[in-house]
């Protein structure tokens, strides 16, 4: 088929072609042999084709390996499967392998690993790695964080969004280019109250367009959720994404930031700022309205053994044994249960949903989140949905018959929803005559204060705010689609 | 906000509203409570609201309810969750309710539960249901089986299929007209071997064209796979793919039909009829090739104690405790549960997915399936893969972490993919001049014997070749789309 195929393009353009370099061997091994060829026969059909294309492009079996996520899979990891196929070719040879680092990827072709890097996940954060690298920015790239909620969109038929790369499917929609926005429109002055993951982009990206902002931030640290998420097992590259911004903001002299400024509503009146911008976030609730319980199961919370991710965040720990009541479905149910297992508590972890951190399908990791906490001891119930928790009693109930069973545990952890914190936006928002007093012409809310949701919606949220101020108003606009017109 | 688009439309259209009547009283009661208004709400928001629309279109709040299939929902189950609307308004009244029979529909409408019919699923087997009503015509009524394939293949996105009308989605992409069907292109007679849902699809398509069919059963029940399949349990409806097509065939005067005729190599030659079609099945396998097994697990198959789906259904069951190894996940598995409960055995039921039957979350089935079996006592055993089975010793793995488990079972149940039974196509196609000194023009396959699948499959399969016999070949059809062009 090779020949085939470069016999009808002659020399009119290259063949490159797509081979599962493994043999299974990367597999992940919990997984049945799917019956694919073996490393030994891969490698001898290899060296019979070896040199028919143009290129060699090298992937492995297991797709939840080649499109690991960064919680499960490390950078360059395709590197013990591949290595072998230049020893067998001349061609040149390409592979992916969540590559994101510069120094990684030069490395790998010094080596003679591989010829060209195969990049996907890293171009979709920063579309300019070449140019960056070349030009010697790398502080300015927009390093992947190995999240996959690129792949989770696409997967789900959605357009495609990046937690690093707002602009990532905007640029013909909105016509937002990764590397340029435009200029200020007026000298007004803007104060972004929180610096997690929306306000620091908005502040970067306000400040790129040349406004003075000042950003004030409660706590000392900045990074809001991010810095405290990725200081969870398995999360530390999450943290990309505010080391990312945070050395574009130290470039930027008209971005001011306040440290351990917890802002108030006398404070805001006082600064008299014009324009006051809420990044606030959101907090994890503790009465249990989530997925499946749209009403709260606990509305009376007065149990000192019930805790959130945000007391884990905190160091605010259960201790013995701890029941995490996860109707999320996402990560965080299963970094907690990790963490609570590093603390030393014996944890149980009930699902509504039949196998755990069941959305995390869509990122490849559902297999490799439940085979980790399985081997990690953690005692899995799934199908079961939360009723009561009296003292240290818990009531479970069968999500498909409603049969009841109970339980004692010295700690609950609800992973259930966020509420936006929101509290001093309405405070202001309803002292219209001080507003006007203050000379403050707008306030508004972006990210997880406005509605919680992924750090990727957070970043989009601050970078929107900053793309449309002081714009003309866009309204929704609709996605656009290419058409593929067939000739007949 | 009736009132407002009232006034904007003036006469030129009637409105309808659609109202959840039941107030989560109909839900299935195994699911939470979902927030919703309770029912003495919406009787009260109903008074205030009853005389502002043109038509009433009545719901209930748990669509696996509404949308239920036959094996968990009955005809007209809507009605005493909606019966209260007409003593409250003047305006007509519409309601759905998985409506098939005529007599059904016309007694809800004289009892004043509704004015109206509503029949989405009816009006997909049947688009001219209401004509055949209408003119007498009821014994050609293809009645709706209420197996939820049309809103599996929406809910995936897929273009929708029917198990009784196999021209849905096909009028405009292939021109095939639900009611007609082109005349003969020859007086060539056919041989179908094989009356299950393809052979007996096909002679009556071949028959209504007017050519001479023979239908040859090797059996005395014509019906295949159906006939079987609606004497287990909840599947009774299905029966109806087998009724609609025993009555138009017993209208055909030139399709000649035969029981018990097994057709053997020597039988097709000797009938020498110029084209034979194979209809022929397929059979459960024992080996365990399925869905995540890609490779035999039981490749050695000398053990009497396992059986599969066609045991069962010709009632030869193991006894004690059987097991049931489910790498299918649609109904089968949950189905040959529920026989084996009835026949006295235990059942543990593996699969290798986190949930029972998971195929049927598409078909609106399947919480309602695994509440059943739970009900039923059946020992659900999930996320289990199947290794070994020697003597009455069955070897588990999970299929996160790959750690084993024993059990001791009487029997083993393997429901995980079927074989096409093509043995006697193949031995025909093989004898190249016994065929041409036959007179025998064409061999074809239709149905599982040619790719076993859905029964919508099967009499898509049958019915296709029917149009397309002695026509000019059309290749493969695209799918065509509406393209919708927004005003700007």
């Amino acid at each position: 088929m090779i020949e085939d195929v470069k016999n009808a393009v002659g020399d009119t353009c290259a063949i490159a072609v797509r081979f599962c370099a493994d043999g299974g061997l990367a597999r992940n091994n919990t997984i049945r042999d799917g019956g694919v060829p073996q490393v030994e026969e891969q490698k001898e059909m290899l060296s019979i084709l070896a040199e028919l294309p143009d290129l060699w492009d090298l992937n492995v079996s297991d797709y939840s390996f080649e499109m690991g996520s960064s919680r499960f899979v490390k950078e360059a990891s395709l590197e013990n499967y591949v290595s072998y196929v230049k020893s067998i070719t001349s061609k040149p040879v390409v592979s992916v392998g969540r590559f994101t680092s510069p120094d990684t990827m030069v490395a790998q072709v010094k080596s003679g690993i591989v010829d060209l890097i195969g990049a996907a996940r890293p171009s979709i954060a920063d579309p300019f790695l070449p140019n960056k690298i070349n030009e010697g920015r790398e502080d300015e790239i927009r390093e992947c964080i190995g999240c996959n909620i690129c792949f989770a969109h696409d997967n789900r038929g959605a357009p495609i969004r990046c937690t690093q790369n707002p602009t990532m499917g905007e640029e013909w929609r909105r016509d937002w280019h990764p590397e340029k926005i435009g200029p200020k429109k007026s000298d007004d002055e803007i104060l972004i109250v929180g610096a997690g993951p929306a306000g620091m982009e908005a502040a970067v990206s306000l400040g790129k367009r040349g406004y003075h902002v000042y950003l004030a931030e409660a706590t000392r640290e900045l990074g809001g959720r991010v810095s405290k998420e990725s200081k969870l097992p398995t999360l530390s590259e999450w943290n990309r994404v505010y080391e990312y911004r945070f050395i574009q903001l130290e470039k930027l002299d008209n971005v001011e930031v306040y440290r351990e400024s917890k802002s108030t509503v006398d404070d805001i009146l006082e600064m008299g700022l014009p324009h006051v911008v809420f990044a606030t976030g959101a907090s994890w609730r503790k009465d249990g309205f989530g997925l499946l319980n749209t009403q709260p199961i606990l509305p009376q919370i007065s149990n000192n053994r019930i805790f959130t991710p945000d007391d884990i965040m905190n160091g605010h720990y259960p201790t013995g044994r701890a029941l995490i009541f996860d109707d999320d479905h996402y990560y965080m149910g299963s970094v907690i249960a990790e963490k609570l297992i590093e603390q030393g508590c014996q944890v149980d972890f009930v699902s509504t949903f039949s196998n755990v951190a069941a959305w995390t399908r869509h990122t490849v990791e559902q297999e490799r989140i439940q085979a980790r906490l399985i081997n990690l001891g953690v005692n899995i119930i799934p199908s079961r949905n939360l009723k009561a928790f009296e003292g240290n009693r818990v009531t479970l109930e069968c999500v498909y018959t409603g049969s009841e069973e109970e339980m004692q545990v010295d700690g609950l952890v609800m992973i259930t929803a966020r509420v936006p914190n929101d509290d001093l936006y309405y405070e202001l928002e309803s002292q219209a005559d001080a507003l006007s007093a203050a000379g403050i012409k707008s306030l508004a809310r972006i990210g997880d204060c406005l509605a919680p949701g992924l750090i990727a919606s957070a970043v989009f949220s601050g970078h929107k705010f900053a793309r449309e101020f002081d714009e003309p108003d866009q309204g929704d606009v609709p996605f656009k689609r290419e058409r593929n017109v067939l000739g007949l």
